[in-house]
Protein backbone atom coordinates (compact mmCIF):
# COMPACT_ATOMS: atom_id res chain seq x y z
CA UNK A 1 0.00 0.00 0.00
CA UNK A 2 1.54 3.25 -1.12
CA UNK A 3 1.84 6.26 1.75
CA UNK A 4 -0.84 9.02 1.26
CA UNK A 5 1.09 12.35 0.34
CA UNK A 6 -0.17 15.70 2.38
CA UNK A 7 0.95 18.46 0.72
CA UNK A 8 -1.42 21.48 1.66
CA UNK A 9 -1.82 23.04 4.99
CA UNK A 10 -4.76 25.41 6.01
CA UNK A 11 -4.33 27.63 8.92
CA UNK A 12 -7.23 29.46 10.19
CA UNK A 13 -6.83 32.81 11.88
CA UNK A 14 -10.34 34.50 11.34
CA UNK A 15 -11.88 34.14 14.67
CA UNK A 16 -13.24 37.73 16.45
CA UNK A 17 -11.16 37.07 19.46
CA UNK A 18 -8.28 35.64 17.93
CA UNK A 19 -7.27 38.02 15.05
CA UNK A 20 -4.60 39.48 16.68
CA UNK A 21 -2.96 36.12 18.32
CA UNK A 22 -0.97 35.08 15.42
CA UNK A 23 0.56 38.49 15.03
CA UNK A 24 2.15 38.58 18.23
CA UNK A 25 5.59 38.41 18.63
CA UNK A 26 7.85 35.53 20.14
CA UNK A 27 11.35 34.29 20.01
CA UNK A 28 11.52 30.97 18.65
CA UNK A 29 13.37 27.79 19.71
CA UNK A 30 16.30 28.77 17.50
CA UNK A 31 16.34 32.27 19.25
CA UNK A 32 14.68 34.03 16.20
CA UNK A 33 12.29 36.88 16.77
CA UNK A 34 8.93 35.63 15.20
CA UNK A 35 5.44 36.32 14.92
CA UNK A 36 3.30 33.10 16.35
CA UNK A 37 2.07 32.91 12.38
CA UNK A 38 5.68 32.62 11.58
CA UNK A 39 6.15 29.79 14.00
CA UNK A 40 3.02 27.97 12.86
CA UNK A 41 3.72 28.14 9.38
CA UNK A 42 7.39 26.48 10.41
CA UNK A 43 5.48 24.34 12.02
CA UNK A 44 3.71 23.03 8.32
CA UNK A 45 6.64 23.52 6.36
CA UNK A 46 8.52 21.18 8.84
CA UNK A 47 5.84 18.46 8.23
CA UNK A 48 6.48 18.56 4.12
CA UNK A 49 3.68 20.67 3.53
CA UNK A 50 4.25 22.65 0.33
CA UNK A 51 1.23 24.82 -0.31
CA UNK A 52 -0.37 26.94 2.79
CA UNK A 53 -2.88 28.50 3.05
CA UNK A 54 -3.93 31.06 5.54
CA UNK A 55 -7.75 32.17 6.28
CA UNK A 56 -8.66 35.48 7.76
CA UNK A 57 -11.12 37.86 8.47
CA UNK A 58 -12.01 40.34 5.71
CA UNK A 59 -9.57 43.25 5.60
CA UNK A 60 -6.86 41.46 7.44
CA UNK A 61 -4.79 40.40 4.44
CA UNK A 62 -2.17 42.83 4.61
CA UNK A 63 -1.52 42.97 8.28
CA UNK A 64 -1.34 38.79 8.22
CA UNK A 65 0.74 39.21 5.30
CA UNK A 66 3.62 41.05 6.88
CA UNK A 67 3.24 39.03 10.00
CA UNK A 68 4.51 36.27 7.92
CA UNK A 69 7.76 38.10 7.29
CA UNK A 70 9.91 36.01 5.21
CA UNK A 71 7.37 32.95 4.40
CA UNK A 72 4.36 35.41 3.30
CA UNK A 73 5.52 34.26 -0.58
CA UNK A 74 4.45 30.96 0.14
CA UNK A 75 0.73 31.66 1.17
CA UNK A 76 -2.29 31.75 -0.31
CA UNK A 77 -4.12 34.13 1.92
CA UNK A 78 -8.08 33.39 2.14
CA UNK A 79 -10.96 35.88 3.26
CA UNK A 80 -13.79 34.20 5.39
CA UNK A 81 -16.73 35.83 4.01
CA UNK A 82 -18.96 35.52 7.20
CA UNK A 83 -18.63 34.88 11.45
CA UNK A 84 -20.10 32.03 11.23
CA UNK A 85 -17.64 29.88 13.04
CA UNK A 86 -14.43 27.90 13.30
CA UNK A 87 -15.99 25.16 10.49
CA UNK A 88 -17.05 27.88 8.19
CA UNK A 89 -13.65 29.00 8.26
CA UNK A 90 -12.45 25.84 7.10
CA UNK A 91 -14.96 25.66 4.32
CA UNK A 92 -13.52 28.78 2.83
CA UNK A 93 -10.50 26.54 1.92
CA UNK A 94 -12.63 24.23 0.26
CA UNK A 95 -11.29 25.16 -3.50
CA UNK A 96 -7.65 25.29 -1.96
CA UNK A 97 -7.83 22.27 -0.73
CA UNK A 98 -9.95 20.57 -3.53
CA UNK A 99 -9.57 16.35 -4.03
CA UNK A 100 -6.50 16.12 -1.51
CA UNK A 101 -6.58 15.53 2.08
CA UNK A 102 -4.81 18.44 3.94
CA UNK A 103 -3.31 19.51 7.58
CA UNK A 104 -5.51 21.82 9.53
CA UNK A 105 -3.60 23.96 11.90
CA UNK A 106 -4.96 26.82 14.16
CA UNK A 107 -3.59 30.55 14.28
CA UNK A 108 -3.70 30.29 18.07
CA UNK A 109 -1.69 27.47 19.19
CA UNK A 110 1.71 26.72 19.16
CA UNK A 111 3.47 23.54 19.81
CA UNK A 112 6.93 22.38 21.88
CA UNK A 113 7.70 18.91 20.54
CA UNK A 114 8.89 15.84 23.14
CA UNK A 115 11.03 14.48 20.08
CA UNK A 116 13.22 15.64 17.19
CA UNK A 117 10.03 15.97 14.82
CA UNK A 118 7.55 18.49 15.39
CA UNK A 119 3.72 17.86 16.40
CA UNK A 120 2.51 18.39 13.00
CA UNK A 121 5.58 16.32 11.35
CA UNK A 122 4.58 13.32 13.89
CA UNK A 123 0.70 13.51 12.80
CA UNK A 124 1.68 14.18 8.86
CA UNK A 125 3.92 10.82 9.23
CA UNK A 126 0.92 8.78 10.68
CA UNK A 127 -1.74 9.78 8.21
CA UNK A 128 0.51 9.19 5.44
CA UNK A 129 1.50 5.94 7.21
CA UNK A 130 -2.16 5.06 7.82
CA UNK A 131 -4.09 6.68 4.74
CA UNK A 132 -6.74 7.95 6.64
CA UNK A 133 -8.46 11.19 8.07
CA UNK A 134 -6.17 11.68 12.23
CA UNK A 135 -6.78 14.09 14.76
CA UNK A 136 -3.41 14.65 17.05
CA UNK A 137 -5.15 14.19 20.58
CA UNK A 138 -4.06 14.52 24.24
CA UNK A 139 -4.93 12.89 27.41
CA UNK A 140 -6.16 15.53 29.76
CA UNK A 141 -8.12 15.97 32.96
CA UNK A 142 -12.25 15.86 32.92
CA UNK A 143 -11.50 18.77 34.48
CA UNK A 144 -10.49 20.68 31.51
CA UNK A 145 -13.27 19.19 29.08
CA UNK A 146 -15.30 22.07 28.91
CA UNK A 147 -12.40 23.88 26.60
CA UNK A 148 -11.79 21.19 24.49
CA UNK A 149 -13.49 19.24 21.37
CA UNK A 150 -13.12 14.99 22.89
CA UNK A 151 -13.00 11.44 21.13
CA UNK A 152 -13.99 8.19 21.88
CA UNK A 153 -12.55 5.14 20.59
CA UNK A 154 -10.76 1.99 20.57
CA UNK A 155 -6.70 1.20 20.91
CA UNK A 156 -5.47 0.13 17.29
CA UNK A 157 -3.68 -2.90 18.38
CA UNK A 158 0.11 -2.59 18.67
CA UNK A 159 0.00 1.21 17.88
CA UNK A 160 1.36 2.96 20.49
CA UNK A 161 -1.22 5.95 21.34
CA UNK A 162 -3.12 5.28 17.94
CA UNK A 163 -6.79 4.96 18.76
CA UNK A 164 -10.12 4.70 15.73
CA UNK A 165 -12.50 7.31 16.76
CA UNK A 166 -15.68 5.94 17.50
CA UNK A 167 -17.66 9.43 18.81
CA UNK A 168 -16.64 12.96 19.23
CA UNK A 169 -17.93 15.37 21.14
CA UNK A 170 -17.71 19.31 21.68
CA UNK A 171 -17.08 20.46 25.28
CA UNK A 172 -18.44 17.47 26.78
CA UNK A 173 -19.99 17.66 30.29
CA UNK A 174 -17.89 15.13 32.25
CA UNK A 175 -21.19 12.71 32.72
CA UNK A 176 -21.35 12.89 28.82
CA UNK A 177 -17.80 11.75 28.49
CA UNK A 178 -17.97 9.11 31.10
CA UNK A 179 -20.90 7.88 29.00
CA UNK A 180 -19.69 7.86 25.89
CA UNK A 181 -15.96 8.22 26.02
CA UNK A 182 -14.52 6.40 28.12
CA UNK A 183 -11.13 5.01 26.13
CA UNK A 184 -10.27 2.03 28.03
CA UNK A 185 -5.88 2.02 29.15
CA UNK A 186 -6.23 6.03 30.25
CA UNK A 187 -5.76 7.60 33.74
CA UNK A 188 -8.46 7.20 35.43
CA UNK A 189 -10.63 10.94 34.90
CA UNK A 190 -8.94 11.75 31.76
CA UNK A 191 -10.51 11.74 27.99
CA UNK A 192 -8.58 12.14 24.73
CA UNK A 193 -9.33 15.70 23.95
CA UNK A 194 -8.43 17.69 20.48
CA UNK A 195 -4.61 19.18 20.63
CA UNK A 196 -5.75 21.88 17.55
CA UNK A 197 -4.76 19.87 14.57
CA UNK A 198 -5.77 17.57 12.07
CA UNK A 199 -5.38 15.51 9.14
CA UNK A 200 -8.77 15.66 7.10
CA UNK A 201 -9.93 14.13 4.05
CA UNK A 202 -12.05 15.69 0.96
CA UNK A 203 -15.31 14.53 2.87
CA UNK A 204 -14.89 16.97 5.54
CA UNK A 205 -15.32 19.50 3.26
CA UNK A 206 -18.67 18.07 1.74
CA UNK A 207 -19.95 18.15 5.33
CA UNK A 208 -19.22 21.37 6.70
CA UNK A 209 -20.72 22.32 3.37
CA UNK A 210 -24.12 20.53 4.33
CA UNK A 211 -23.92 22.50 7.86
CA UNK A 212 -23.14 25.54 6.04
CA UNK A 213 -26.40 25.69 4.21
CA UNK A 214 -28.63 25.93 7.88
CA UNK A 215 -28.19 29.34 9.11
CA UNK A 216 -25.93 30.02 11.90
CA UNK A 217 -22.36 29.03 12.91
CA UNK A 218 -20.96 26.31 11.10
CA UNK A 219 -18.95 23.81 13.70
CA UNK A 220 -16.29 21.29 12.60
CA UNK A 221 -17.13 18.74 15.83
CA UNK A 222 -19.76 17.82 14.28
CA UNK A 223 -18.69 17.53 10.98
CA UNK A 224 -15.79 15.13 12.57
CA UNK A 225 -18.39 13.26 13.89
CA UNK A 226 -19.97 12.76 10.69
CA UNK A 227 -16.69 12.07 9.14
CA UNK A 228 -15.74 9.10 11.71
CA UNK A 229 -18.92 7.52 10.81
CA UNK A 230 -18.19 7.47 7.14
CA UNK A 231 -14.68 6.80 6.89
CA UNK A 232 -12.24 5.61 9.32
CA UNK A 233 -10.86 8.77 11.57
CA UNK A 234 -7.82 8.17 13.80
CA UNK A 235 -6.92 9.99 16.72
CA UNK A 236 -2.62 9.75 17.64
CA UNK A 237 -1.36 11.23 21.13
CA UNK A 238 1.21 13.33 19.66
CA UNK A 239 4.38 13.76 21.56
CA UNK A 240 4.62 17.44 22.84
CA UNK A 241 2.85 19.76 24.51
CA UNK A 242 0.20 22.33 23.50
CA UNK A 243 0.07 25.68 24.42
CA UNK A 244 -3.50 27.93 23.38
CA UNK A 245 -1.68 31.62 23.36
CA UNK A 246 -5.70 32.53 23.86
CA UNK A 247 -5.68 31.81 27.44
CA UNK A 248 -5.01 34.49 29.92
CA UNK A 249 -0.63 33.92 30.21
CA UNK A 250 -1.29 31.93 26.95
CA UNK A 251 1.66 33.61 25.58
CA UNK A 252 3.91 33.77 28.85
CA UNK A 253 3.37 30.10 28.46
CA UNK A 254 4.33 29.64 25.49
CA UNK A 255 7.34 31.93 25.52
CA UNK A 256 8.71 30.37 28.38
CA UNK A 257 8.66 26.82 26.96
CA UNK A 258 9.94 27.86 23.92
CA UNK A 259 12.82 29.16 25.48
CA UNK A 260 13.28 26.41 27.83
CA UNK A 261 13.20 23.66 25.73
CA UNK A 262 15.68 26.24 23.18
CA UNK A 263 18.79 27.20 22.89
CA UNK A 264 18.67 30.46 25.01
CA UNK A 265 17.73 28.38 27.86
CA UNK A 266 20.47 29.51 30.11
CA UNK A 267 20.01 33.28 29.33
CA UNK A 268 15.87 32.74 30.02
CA UNK A 269 16.72 30.65 33.60
CA UNK A 270 19.03 33.18 34.29
CA UNK A 271 16.54 36.17 33.78
CA UNK A 272 14.25 34.29 35.89
CA UNK A 273 16.64 33.76 38.61
CA UNK A 274 17.53 37.52 38.58
CA UNK A 275 13.49 38.59 38.39
CA UNK A 276 12.96 36.42 41.27
CA UNK A 277 15.63 37.40 43.32
CA UNK A 278 15.02 40.96 42.60
CA UNK A 279 13.73 43.01 46.27
CA UNK A 280 12.26 45.36 44.16
CA UNK A 281 9.57 42.92 42.87
CA UNK A 282 9.21 40.95 45.70
CA UNK A 283 6.24 40.59 47.59
CA UNK A 284 7.87 41.87 50.96
CA UNK A 285 9.83 44.69 49.08
CA UNK B 1 5.95 79.61 43.99
CA UNK B 2 2.92 77.82 42.40
CA UNK B 3 2.75 74.59 41.02
CA UNK B 4 4.25 73.59 37.44
CA UNK B 5 0.99 71.93 35.64
CA UNK B 6 1.51 69.08 33.33
CA UNK B 7 -1.50 68.12 31.64
CA UNK B 8 -0.10 66.94 28.40
CA UNK B 9 2.04 63.36 26.96
CA UNK B 10 2.92 62.68 24.10
CA UNK B 11 3.91 58.59 23.13
CA UNK B 12 6.11 57.61 19.79
CA UNK B 13 5.37 54.56 18.13
CA UNK B 14 6.42 55.40 14.35
CA UNK B 15 10.06 53.83 14.57
CA UNK B 16 10.15 51.04 11.41
CA UNK B 17 11.55 48.12 13.90
CA UNK B 18 9.29 49.15 17.03
CA UNK B 19 5.67 50.24 14.86
CA UNK B 20 4.78 46.41 16.02
CA UNK B 21 5.96 46.53 19.48
CA UNK B 22 2.88 48.58 21.24
CA UNK B 23 0.36 46.37 19.76
CA UNK B 24 1.71 43.21 21.66
CA UNK B 25 -0.24 41.78 24.05
CA UNK B 26 0.16 41.45 27.73
CA UNK B 27 -1.37 40.39 31.23
CA UNK B 28 -0.87 44.06 33.40
CA UNK B 29 -0.76 43.78 36.91
CA UNK B 30 -4.47 44.21 37.56
CA UNK B 31 -4.40 40.59 35.74
CA UNK B 32 -6.23 42.27 32.60
CA UNK B 33 -5.07 41.52 29.47
CA UNK B 34 -4.19 43.86 27.48
CA UNK B 35 -1.61 45.70 24.58
CA UNK B 36 1.58 47.43 25.38
CA UNK B 37 -0.47 50.47 24.04
CA UNK B 38 -3.05 50.37 26.75
CA UNK B 39 -0.29 49.75 29.67
CA UNK B 40 1.80 53.32 28.57
CA UNK B 41 -1.23 55.11 28.19
CA UNK B 42 -2.42 54.44 31.73
CA UNK B 43 0.79 55.12 32.87
CA UNK B 44 0.13 58.53 31.34
CA UNK B 45 -3.33 58.75 32.99
CA UNK B 46 -1.92 57.72 36.36
CA UNK B 47 0.25 60.84 36.13
CA UNK B 48 -2.37 62.87 36.24
CA UNK B 49 -2.69 63.32 32.40
CA UNK B 50 -5.82 64.99 30.54
CA UNK B 51 -4.36 65.32 26.79
CA UNK B 52 -2.85 62.96 25.19
CA UNK B 53 -1.21 62.43 21.90
CA UNK B 54 0.16 59.01 19.96
CA UNK B 55 2.64 59.53 17.50
CA UNK B 56 2.39 56.74 14.70
CA UNK B 57 4.08 56.06 11.36
CA UNK B 58 1.62 57.11 8.31
CA UNK B 59 -0.79 54.41 7.85
CA UNK B 60 -1.35 52.96 11.44
CA UNK B 61 -3.88 55.32 12.77
CA UNK B 62 -6.64 52.26 12.61
CA UNK B 63 -4.18 49.69 13.98
CA UNK B 64 -3.13 51.84 16.88
CA UNK B 65 -6.87 52.99 17.80
CA UNK B 66 -7.94 49.07 18.30
CA UNK B 67 -4.81 48.29 20.05
CA UNK B 68 -5.79 51.69 22.30
CA UNK B 69 -8.84 49.76 23.62
CA UNK B 70 -11.54 51.64 25.55
CA UNK B 71 -8.77 54.36 25.47
CA UNK B 72 -8.93 55.30 22.15
CA UNK B 73 -11.77 58.65 22.94
CA UNK B 74 -9.11 59.88 25.13
CA UNK B 75 -6.34 60.11 22.66
CA UNK B 76 -5.63 62.07 19.34
CA UNK B 77 -3.38 60.29 16.51
CA UNK B 78 -0.64 61.92 15.00
CA UNK B 79 1.28 60.79 11.72
CA UNK B 80 4.75 61.39 11.36
CA UNK B 81 5.09 62.86 8.16
CA UNK B 82 8.40 60.77 7.20
CA UNK B 83 11.09 58.45 9.21
CA UNK B 84 13.85 60.79 10.28
CA UNK B 85 14.02 59.74 13.71
CA UNK B 86 12.97 59.79 17.24
CA UNK B 87 13.62 63.86 17.33
CA UNK B 88 11.16 64.85 14.15
CA UNK B 89 8.35 62.09 15.56
CA UNK B 90 8.52 63.96 18.91
CA UNK B 91 8.78 67.74 16.62
CA UNK B 92 5.49 66.39 14.91
CA UNK B 93 3.35 66.47 18.10
CA UNK B 94 4.48 70.58 18.47
CA UNK B 95 1.08 72.08 17.51
CA UNK B 96 -0.31 69.89 20.23
CA UNK B 97 1.78 70.50 22.81
CA UNK B 98 1.73 74.35 22.11
CA UNK B 99 2.91 76.65 25.19
CA UNK B 100 2.96 74.42 27.99
CA UNK B 101 5.10 71.52 29.25
CA UNK B 102 4.76 67.78 28.11
CA UNK B 103 5.49 64.01 29.56
CA UNK B 104 7.10 62.20 26.65
CA UNK B 105 6.94 58.73 26.50
CA UNK B 106 8.19 56.14 24.64
CA UNK B 107 5.77 53.24 22.85
CA UNK B 108 7.97 50.22 23.19
CA UNK B 109 9.23 50.37 27.18
CA UNK B 110 6.93 49.61 30.13
CA UNK B 111 7.70 50.08 33.87
CA UNK B 112 6.87 48.27 36.84
CA UNK B 113 7.08 51.07 39.94
CA UNK B 114 9.16 49.96 43.62
CA UNK B 115 6.46 52.45 45.16
CA UNK B 116 2.68 53.04 44.98
CA UNK B 117 3.16 55.79 43.03
CA UNK B 118 4.34 54.91 38.90
CA UNK B 119 7.00 55.87 37.43
CA UNK B 120 5.60 58.37 35.05
CA UNK B 121 3.77 59.60 38.06
CA UNK B 122 7.31 60.11 40.23
CA UNK B 123 8.49 62.14 37.64
CA UNK B 124 6.01 64.66 36.66
CA UNK B 125 5.33 65.24 40.68
CA UNK B 126 8.96 65.70 40.63
CA UNK B 127 8.69 68.28 37.41
CA UNK B 128 5.93 70.04 39.19
CA UNK B 129 7.17 71.03 42.04
CA UNK B 130 10.92 72.25 40.11
CA UNK B 131 8.99 74.33 37.67
CA UNK B 132 11.69 72.77 34.64
CA UNK B 133 12.38 70.11 32.47
CA UNK B 134 13.31 67.06 33.91
CA UNK B 135 14.20 63.82 32.78
CA UNK B 136 13.95 60.24 34.58
CA UNK B 137 17.55 58.13 34.45
CA UNK B 138 18.80 55.39 36.12
CA UNK B 139 21.97 54.63 37.12
CA UNK B 140 23.49 51.96 34.41
CA UNK B 141 26.92 49.56 34.73
CA UNK B 142 28.87 50.96 31.37
CA UNK B 143 28.82 48.40 29.85
CA UNK B 144 24.88 49.22 28.33
CA UNK B 145 25.97 53.02 27.27
CA UNK B 146 26.26 51.36 24.09
CA UNK B 147 21.95 51.17 24.15
CA UNK B 148 21.13 54.52 26.08
CA UNK B 149 21.66 58.37 26.02
CA UNK B 150 23.32 59.35 28.81
CA UNK B 151 23.63 62.78 31.60
CA UNK B 152 26.49 64.11 33.43
CA UNK B 153 25.24 66.74 36.03
CA UNK B 154 25.62 67.57 39.62
CA UNK B 155 23.55 66.31 42.68
CA UNK B 156 21.00 68.96 44.12
CA UNK B 157 21.38 69.67 47.64
CA UNK B 158 19.26 67.50 49.93
CA UNK B 159 17.48 65.95 47.09
CA UNK B 160 17.97 62.34 46.78
CA UNK B 161 18.64 61.02 43.35
CA UNK B 162 17.86 64.69 41.71
CA UNK B 163 20.74 66.40 40.11
CA UNK B 164 21.14 69.37 37.40
CA UNK B 165 22.28 68.20 34.29
CA UNK B 166 25.19 69.70 32.45
CA UNK B 167 25.87 66.94 29.79
CA UNK B 168 24.03 64.62 27.67
CA UNK B 169 25.48 62.30 25.08
CA UNK B 170 23.87 59.84 23.03
CA UNK B 171 25.56 56.50 23.25
CA UNK B 172 28.81 57.23 24.86
CA UNK B 173 32.02 55.37 24.41
CA UNK B 174 33.39 54.67 28.24
CA UNK B 175 36.15 56.86 27.36
CA UNK B 176 33.80 60.00 26.59
CA UNK B 177 31.43 58.68 29.36
CA UNK B 178 34.25 58.55 31.97
CA UNK B 179 35.71 62.08 30.86
CA UNK B 180 32.20 63.95 30.67
CA UNK B 181 29.02 62.11 32.64
CA UNK B 182 31.45 61.57 35.63
CA UNK B 183 28.77 62.26 38.87
CA UNK B 184 29.98 61.82 42.36
CA UNK B 185 28.68 59.37 44.47
CA UNK B 186 27.15 56.96 42.14
CA UNK B 187 28.97 53.06 41.83
CA UNK B 188 31.91 53.23 39.81
CA UNK B 189 31.41 52.68 36.62
CA UNK B 190 28.18 53.13 36.46
CA UNK B 191 26.78 56.40 34.82
CA UNK B 192 23.22 58.17 34.92
CA UNK B 193 20.80 56.71 31.85
CA UNK B 194 17.87 57.95 30.07
CA UNK B 195 14.93 55.73 31.55
CA UNK B 196 12.63 56.73 28.58
CA UNK B 197 10.58 59.36 29.95
CA UNK B 198 10.69 63.01 30.55
CA UNK B 199 8.96 66.17 31.39
CA UNK B 200 9.88 68.49 28.51
CA UNK B 201 9.39 72.58 27.94
CA UNK B 202 8.18 73.85 24.13
CA UNK B 203 11.91 75.03 23.67
CA UNK B 204 12.49 71.70 22.89
CA UNK B 205 10.24 71.83 20.14
CA UNK B 206 12.20 75.49 18.82
CA UNK B 207 15.21 73.64 18.75
CA UNK B 208 14.08 70.16 17.00
CA UNK B 209 12.49 72.44 14.33
CA UNK B 210 15.98 74.00 14.30
CA UNK B 211 17.81 70.97 13.77
CA UNK B 212 15.00 69.76 11.64
CA UNK B 213 15.65 72.26 8.61
CA UNK B 214 18.69 70.30 7.86
CA UNK B 215 18.44 67.18 6.06
CA UNK B 216 18.75 63.80 7.53
CA UNK B 217 17.34 62.29 10.86
CA UNK B 218 16.58 64.50 13.85
CA UNK B 219 17.62 63.06 16.98
CA UNK B 220 16.70 63.79 20.63
CA UNK B 221 19.94 63.84 22.50
CA UNK B 222 21.36 66.68 21.15
CA UNK B 223 18.26 69.11 21.40
CA UNK B 224 18.37 68.17 25.09
CA UNK B 225 21.94 68.57 25.49
CA UNK B 226 21.41 72.12 24.03
CA UNK B 227 17.67 72.27 26.10
CA UNK B 228 20.29 71.92 29.63
CA UNK B 229 22.63 74.91 28.29
CA UNK B 230 19.32 77.02 28.00
CA UNK B 231 17.47 76.10 30.81
CA UNK B 232 17.45 74.34 33.91
CA UNK B 233 17.36 70.73 33.22
CA UNK B 234 16.95 68.24 35.81
CA UNK B 235 17.79 64.73 35.86
CA UNK B 236 15.64 62.47 38.50
CA UNK B 237 16.30 58.39 39.46
CA UNK B 238 12.97 56.96 39.02
CA UNK B 239 11.92 54.30 41.68
CA UNK B 240 11.40 51.62 39.66
CA UNK B 241 12.11 49.23 36.41
CA UNK B 242 12.19 49.84 32.73
CA UNK B 243 11.68 46.96 30.38
CA UNK B 244 12.35 47.86 26.50
CA UNK B 245 10.13 45.32 24.82
CA UNK B 246 12.10 46.06 21.43
CA UNK B 247 14.63 43.83 23.25
CA UNK B 248 15.23 39.90 22.80
CA UNK B 249 13.11 38.72 25.48
CA UNK B 250 12.24 42.10 26.49
CA UNK B 251 8.79 40.77 26.68
CA UNK B 252 9.18 38.13 28.40
CA UNK B 253 10.77 39.99 30.98
CA UNK B 254 8.48 42.89 30.92
CA UNK B 255 5.66 39.92 31.14
CA UNK B 256 6.86 38.39 33.66
CA UNK B 257 7.81 41.73 35.91
CA UNK B 258 4.35 42.98 35.82
CA UNK B 259 3.06 39.17 37.24
CA UNK B 260 5.72 38.97 39.64
CA UNK B 261 5.09 42.10 40.91
CA UNK B 262 1.24 41.98 40.19
CA UNK B 263 -2.10 40.51 41.96
CA UNK B 264 -1.52 36.71 39.61
CA UNK B 265 1.81 36.17 41.28
CA UNK B 266 1.38 33.06 43.19
CA UNK B 267 -0.30 32.06 39.79
CA UNK B 268 2.43 32.89 37.18
CA UNK B 269 5.20 31.37 40.18
CA UNK B 270 3.18 27.80 40.10
CA UNK B 271 3.45 27.92 36.18
CA UNK B 272 6.91 28.62 35.87
CA UNK B 273 7.63 26.20 38.65
CA UNK B 274 5.19 23.84 36.57
CA UNK B 275 7.54 24.13 33.62
CA UNK B 276 10.46 23.76 35.00
CA UNK B 277 9.78 20.60 36.26
CA UNK B 278 8.44 19.41 33.37
CA UNK B 279 10.38 16.68 32.04
CA UNK B 280 9.28 16.87 28.75
CA UNK B 281 11.07 20.19 28.40
CA UNK B 282 14.25 19.67 30.38
CA UNK B 283 17.49 18.91 29.20
CA UNK B 284 17.76 15.86 30.01
CA UNK B 285 14.49 14.86 28.88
Amino acid sequence: MSLMEIQKAVITAAGRAQRALPLQSLVDRDGRTKTALAIIIEEALAAGITDLAVVVAPGDVETFRAAAGSHATKLQFLEQPEARGFGQAVLTAREFTGAGPFLLLVGDHLYVSATAARCARQLVEMASAHRCAISAVQSTHESRLPYYGAVGGRRVHGQDGLYEITEVLEKPTPTEAEQRLLVPGLRAGHYLCYFGMHVLTPTVMDLLADAAIRPGTVQLSPALAELARRERCLAFEARGRRFDIGNRYGLLHAQLALALDGQDRDEVLTLLVELLASRELGRNA
